[in-house]
């Protein structure tokens, strides 16, 4: 099929409309309630033309969630380490304690359980990049020689996110600004204190 | 109703029995495909028996997999916190593998997101003695002089099982044992490396 420039921007109204109307459903009546076909509805298309796009609603409202969490939690360089994690796990905790943000994701949480695409798309998709991302300034605070060489960044990504989905799945109060900023600390003296891996700085002592 | 020695005695055969055909269920046909009326039938009780114990099928299962997940996972004090954590966390990752118990606890925290009595169950009878046990078994190492005394064990022990949850919530493959260990290592070194808080301390000196 060609896609002619009118229909491509038809695509991105409809893909817009659909994204909104999940999102505001989903604020409306709760994860549990949204259905694909409210969801046609309330943004005027067919059901047809959302299943073109999305296997699930799960799926509907994973691109919606994402699309604001990414624009919501960017890994900002300010030169600084620890107020740059501070910054962004404040920026997701708040999100995710903001309707219908949380209760979306912990719907697509619960969904991937039984829906192998979901979960495939939740890691490969969504979790995945943002992972390395957060790894990834990481490494370029490494580099700056803020955190040691021999780190384990992934470990201390998991260390960060995990207290906060932690308590998303067991709907206790989210992380207060303290919260976060003590355990982004606690995080980061960790890596400190691990002694550099010679096995890791030895390259890196003969290459430069 | 005056409960005699015999009818008490049954109430725990009962019980047994409803706990582990809830179990066997689980392994057979997954979380959501459990229903009272199945578990009843298994277990060869009314549903009226269950309802009048537990309020849902999600009850019945919680029970079913804190009691072995209790057992399974005791807080070790062999004089060495290093090592009791790491005995602690492989058995929780180990049980959290192992269906039915990983998938039937992940079920469990779906369904909390939509039933109160299930989510305050899960929060106040299991998840919090839990947390207070692992807290308690660091204070006895704070005791012994393994932990410092200013240090924050409750952010502690939210760095420790978030990972595991964040793991167990996304589906990705569990922690090995190698990885517990690292896990463990960089929350205690966190703990370590915070200055000792004076205000905590300034008692102890006083008092002691």
């Amino acid at each position: 099929m060609i896609t002619s420039p009118s229909s491509l921007r038809r695509s991105e109204r409809s893909r817009r409309a659909t994204l909104d109307a999940a999102l505001e459903l989903c604020t409306e009546r709760g994860y549990g309630r949204v259905t694909v076909e409210a969801i046609a509805a309330r943004a005027g298309v067919s059901k047809k033309t959302i299943y073109r796009w999305w296997p699930s609603k799960g799926a509907v409202l994973l691109e919606a969630f994402a699309e604001v969490f990414v624009n919501a939690t960017p890994f900002v360089d300010t030169g600084d380490i620890d107020a740059d994690l501070r910054t962004h796990v404040t920026g997701a905790v708040k999100l995710l304690s903001t309707p219908p943000y949380g209760p979306a994701y912990a719907g697509i949480l619960t969904e991937l359980h039984h829906d192998d695409v979901l979960g495939r798309a939740v890691r490969e998709d969504v979790v995945g990049p943002r992972f390395e991302a957060a790894v990834g300034r990481m490494r370029r605070a490494q580099e700056q020689g803020q955190i040691p060489a021999g780190a384990d960044l992934p470990l201390a990504v998991e260390m960060i996110y995990g207290p906060v989905y932690y308590r998303l799945v067991l709907r206790k109060p989210p992380q207060d600004e303290e919260t976060v900023a003590a355990l982004v600390a606690h995080v980061l003296r960790s890596l400190r204190a691990v002694p550099a891996d010679p096995a890791v700085d030895a390259p890196a002592a003969t290459g430069g």
